[in-house]
């Protein structure tokens, strides 16, 4: 990152070119204290040189900034959503981390939209926030291929994508743990409530069950995998289409514990009895998955050391650190409790 | 609000004393942009007093730097925990609003403790938040009270202390609709899951939902009523300590949704059947309460509403209105499904 100290000169020699002074004043004035503005420039030609760079949409680069005067301690933390009670407790760890660091944590809610992905990003860099941490990756990794492209310093947390920094759960490890289970409870006919079609979570922890079923001589097919969302409403959705179904499953692996919730619902909606005439799995073992009853079978997932660990590897980036490629997966656990049954 | 541009003179006078210049040099260097502070007094003096500020742990006051120098558009959040999502949804209004009015929010979770409550306000404060959302207001009010003597412009969401301006909903009603329901289903032998024994919220709902049986000629006692937390843990001590009474209940009222999951996993663990043995009323209507087996009755609070109206409310605030003891009170709605039934 040896070159993270300059601004990019094109956007800065069209705004020297517009205003008719020289580059090293447009860069004094944009990147420097109030002091050096004002040293190097009339406040005329100050004025001149900031409405010019507001009108051509001029920004500084952050890390530069940040560099060249001190350090924000502040990190900016982009989440789909915090009610989410998933990405609500990597938060937490995150927050907690942050603090023994000497850190402060903005969070915000891009409600997985790309709109609100890239406004919120830019609202945290105006904020000059040292480095960025997303829980929303999206698995094209278009939008964060084009940040790391800026040289903003960032790590992923909850979902990887494009081989960015990140620390997430072996969620393929964990897919493959719940397809085991429900293999050796005799399930042969599965579906999966997989979650949201843009992101890693969705996608490796399905990969994982195919995968395991597959070890057990069960294939399962597209058709058997519906997308929706990481919640209740969401699997409440993918059960009712599993279920509208010719070939009714004896169980239905959710990618998340809300949505295992939302399946259940859609069982006894369809007048059949959940648990009883169809196991289900979940995924994270949120703090309701022991109190539901009967209690949620489930995947533990460790949300609040994810959070903890992505500071930790933020802090490493901003330190100098060459963590380049480094993804951490950390390990799931199968926690057997009540939903899954063996076949009758 | 007529004195808030002016910093606390005592402090200012004990930094000017310790240096030897005048008290309107130490408050253009602490208060005033960095261009004052050169004009003010040689680079050496401004140095020897910001010195002597650190030193003697001197902090602006942020309203008045704010008001003198521009506003930073930032609104501070505190909340108990964001992995409670009545608190997250409530934080969607606020972002919500905020981003409506251009302002950013930065949130951050206290764990309803006093030391995290003053530590993180004094984070936030330092930031130079315009003002605060506290939804973590205890009912003693003395930390709120501390902060309002400071002048520090602030609204409370969720739970009302002391007579401070706040968003809530009409909690005693939301009890007095749960109570009242359980009364018409016959059920005279009944217990409370009442939440923390210092937020408004649990002892408004309780002193509603006990008046409400009072109407019906049903007395709830002391014993009746257990204080642990609102979540599902908290609910599951309270079930396992009113189950573990000679009386039993015929049914519990728990103070939030989560904990009224928790009550139907002590019902269960108890070896009794939640529901059926035990009818179970919520609070909040979290999107959860639709999806559980059975479907659970519940008091829906407009959450993202408190959240939004929290905003409009501290943008009133700053905007010099006057709201002194402004108390709204949204209004609660029963939500009928499936775990009240009447008496066998």
């Amino acid at each position: 990152m040896a070159d993270n100290g300059r601004a990019r000169p094109a956007t800065l020699r069209t705004i020297a070119d517009h205003v008719g002074v020289h580059v090293t004043t447009v860069s004094k004035v944009l990147n420097g204290s109030e002091a050096n503005a004002r040293h190097a420039a009339s406040a005329q030609t100050v004025a001149r040189i900031r409405n010019a760079a507001t009108e051509l949409g001029y920004r500084p680069n952050p890390h530069a900034t940040s560099l060249r005067t001190s350090r924000s301690n502040l990190i900016g933390v982009l989440v789909p959503r915090l009610s989410d009670i998933v990405l609500a407790t990597i938060y937490e760890g995150i927050e907690a981390r942050a603090n023994e660091l000497g850190l402060s944590t903005f969070v915000t809610n891009s409600y997985d939209e790309p709109d609100n992905q890239r406004a919120r990003t830019t609202m945290m860099l105006n904020r000059r926030v040292d480095g960025l941490i997303f829980g929303d990756a999206r698995y094209d990794a278009k939008f964060v291929d084009a940040i790391a492209a800026q040289r903003v310093p960032f790590v992923l947390v909850s979902r990887h994508a494009g081989g960015h920094p990140s620390v997430t759960c072996d969620d393929f490890r964990g897919g493959w743990l719940a397809g085991q289970h429900l293999a050796e409870l005799g399930h042969r006919q599965v579906a999966v409530a997989a979650g949201a079609d843009y992101a890693s979570t969705a996608f490796d922890r399905t990969a994982g069950f195919v995968a395991a079923m597959k070890e057990y001589g069960v294939r399962v097919t597209r058709p058997q995998i519906v997308y929706t969302s990481f919640d209740a409403a969401g699997g409440r959705a993918a059960g009712a289409k599993i279920l509208s179904r010719k070939r009714r499953p004896t169980a239905i692996f959710a990618t998340n514990d809300f949505a295992a919730i939302g399946v259940m619902g859609a069982i006894q909606a369809a007048g059949l009895r959940p648990v009883e005439d169809i196991s289900v799995v979940g995924y994270n073992d949120t703090p309701l998955a022991a109190n539901i009853v009967p209690p949620l079978t489930t995947v533990r997932s460790p949300m609040f050391q994810m959070g903890q660990q992505g500071v930790s590897m933020l802090s490493a980036i901003l330190a100098g650190e060459d963590v380049a490629d480094t993804q951490v997966r950390l390990a799931p656990e199968l926690i057997v409790r009540e939903t899954a049954r063996p076949v009758a």
